[in-house]
């Protein structure tokens, strides 16, 4: 199993590797590339169309427009991470607000841990080691929590 | 394999009927209950620990806790469905802006499609025939637009 | 010297007509088609790059992508058009905010004429006839509004 | 009598503060715990219902759900506190938006202090000697502000 | 014990009495008045001066500033509800964001009923009957949701 | 002639300083001090009613009610000037949305000179150096930008 | 003295007759013309420059430049009223962001009667009788609501 | 052919530069000036008249009315660049909102460079060795990117 991370600019960077460490960290394998819907949008869809990955992460950074396009190439789940700038609601807005028929999954304002998390318990529908490593890790953050007080 | 959509209120009955349809157009199984985040938080965790499902949506109409809630008892992917009312952006941002650790994959206000369809879309990484079932069902939306103009 | 609208869904129909009653005001010739960036992205591609026109509008209803990703597969002045909805201000961010490299032409809300006036002054930058036309225009306009109070 | 501070996250430290400084100053008792709506729901659900505090405070930090669990499992005042950060519209929007039948009482971005006087100001409905202290507060608060003027 | 209801104008009359019934309810005693910040400054000041209640809710409509300013005249607790109208943020934002020293508790635009239970958990810090009312007032709420679906 | 700069906190005396950069220059008396709607009511109120000015500017900065409770007590022209902040659309949208019949008129984030420019020209009605010296200040502004570039 | 109401369309007519309602109800001298700062800014430049008002009031409808390019042309005080629209927040913040040295007086949101009271306001800086005038108006204004609760 | 720079204030310099960067790549000519839709409208318009060039750019800092003031005194092709300041949201939204007949195309916060690719796209509609060099430019930005990851 497989997830796809793709950047729409080397400017997300530091998005894409907080999704990297957690993949790291679920022994979960994935690729990243970066690939713009506006600038190489033939790149991109052959990105999309020749991946064997079960789950795209796209990370939006100069425009919001990524994951839908990733979306528009795929019937596989697309999970869109904003990424803060200028504005911040253009971002946000524009990543949720699809039209039926090609849903995104969007998740907070540089959020690529939880794009990752989110990667991961989809992946973990079929694969229950991985959901026992997601109990474990909530676990450990619940731990962090109560003895922090 | 099973979705549960659980909604706020019986006033988001129209959002849930939207996801409902969906599912049954791909022959997966559902249950739809009514749980309230902050009215009914213990029998909302029962259900939701409870739950045999694989993917729950959230549908958020009074107040826009609900998918984020959901999420803090299961590690399964939640999908969070903004209802539209007086204000829409706090309904949006609130299902988006979750903290590190527990995701909600928010798709657009009044989506309930979409969070069916991503639901599918999730479920299908591991079951062909949803993902054959649902590479027909875009090819059907873009046969109706290429027709249509 | 021609023109080619392309609306994202039949619903942006009559933003569409606003702009072909323009575009038929001043004898501009003009293809409108129904393509959307993340229902049909193949047959959008194939549209733009196929496309004989010299000035795209892109009327931008359920998901304001559409300018963007026509803007991405030419390098022709591309005008976005937003539609109101629920939220509205992500119909003209999203369409406003674009990358360094592939600019969109936002125009105001629904102003579908205008997005037409905008790609007759841009015709008329060669086609000095077309330039009298828009004066004449203009002069129309004014003396509507100064013989109105 | 008590005033229950919960706190999201450990980086909402400095607002906790401010409340607690204003506890200090009336002689109010108080309690600080870190527990999250997202993160560890059932340590805050036992946390609010042992508590024999009379007020709670919940500063919402990385997610703004917190003063509504908080609310969820109490019939007893919960002020809610947004803290500020990269969108600030969700927290403030989000805290105030309750479904009706839980209330919170929403105060201002980072307003510890305000949510501290807030809670005196409860408390001092059955404790005069809190409401000649608040009278007092109010008084050096004036005059501050007249004789620097 | 009581409760002090200022509306800024006539035109809240219907979400002050979504407060009454539910103060009703709950057998408290209130008094309702027409009071404006800006339009009737001294009438507001003396009435919220002289008032015998324990708890004031101030409805704002035309303008946003009446909880403040009847924060301003008073100790006690103030509970603000913005009334929807033409833009909705600015309403909800100015009664949230008061200076310190001054708190103000916000609920929800058009939240008279939370207004009013917020005033009965208030008193109920020190009316354990009320206390009692409270838990069953939720109880029922909670068992017309859990039979519902 | 007289113009009462009034701000709400100390923390607003550079936008106070700009406004009275420009009365300078114009050679305009003025009375700056500090008093608050929320924190002194009563004392603000006495210093508009004893006030001899001709014209209030409302310097908002804590809260943005300060403009609007100034013209509470006056039929005298009150300028409203919303100070930048964490939220700033707060600021600016508390200040122009007045209840009908107490105007108060609204200039830009942080535009103490603007302000101040305002009151000049309300003076300068009746009062024709006044004018003159207005004319004189835009020319000179004119010639600064068109020798500039 | 005068005032010139300038309203950027025809379609401005409510606001307009709100105003002149008040500026009748104060035997103020008033004109009203239609003049737009995009369609006809001849026109509108030779209106301003001709007028023999005292106090501009710009409605602004279609779009929110009027004020600012009716104050660009006058340094007599220029009321700016935005109109409700689609989007609203652009019409409220487009006539209070003015540049520093051309300022304009922003009302609320459709408020033409606050734009011609702040105007008459400003006329009676010099005319005491209108000074007088003013007062009876709060004062029957706050009968009105006195009387009504 | 020919396209004219317009800045409302030197402070905009920054984004005037980054067009004139494209232009220059491009060996389109240009003229840069400075001059204010509110502060020297009279020159401005002066400008404009007499501008030989084909396309404008209005770089609109201080107040977002620049470019469609531009547009009223022309039928050319005006392109609006709004600049970021402490609001942003004013400044998108002044630009696209335009009245019907008076277009205005708008780009994104900042993007100067993207005004200058667009007015090389309105240009290259009729001079097809411009046309060439968009294609190129557009292909090496893409071997950027492609070669990148």
């Amino acid at each position: 199993m497989k997830v796809h991370i793709i950047m729409g600019s080397k400017s997300d960077k530091n998005v894409a590797e907080s999704a990297e460490k957690i993949l790291d960290e679920f022994g979960v394998k994935y690729d990243t590339v970066v690939a713009s819907a506006h600038r190489t949008p033939d790149y991109l869809k052959k990105i999309v169309e020749e991946s064997d990955a079960d789950v795209f992460i796209g990370i939006a950074g100069l425009s919001a427009a990524l994951p839908g396009v990733i979306a528009a190439h795929t019937v596989k789940p697309v999970i869109g991470v904003p990424v803060s700038g200028k504005v911040n609601l253009d971002a946000v807005l524009s990543i949720v607000q699809m039209p039926p028929g090609v849903p995104v999954a969007a998740v907070g304002l540089d959020r690529g841990e939880n794009a990752a998390l989110l990667a991961v318990e989809i992946l973990a529908v079929s694969d229950k080691s991985l959901s026992k490593k997601l109990m474990d890790y909530r676990k450990k953050l619940q731990e962090q929590i109560t003895t922090s007080g």
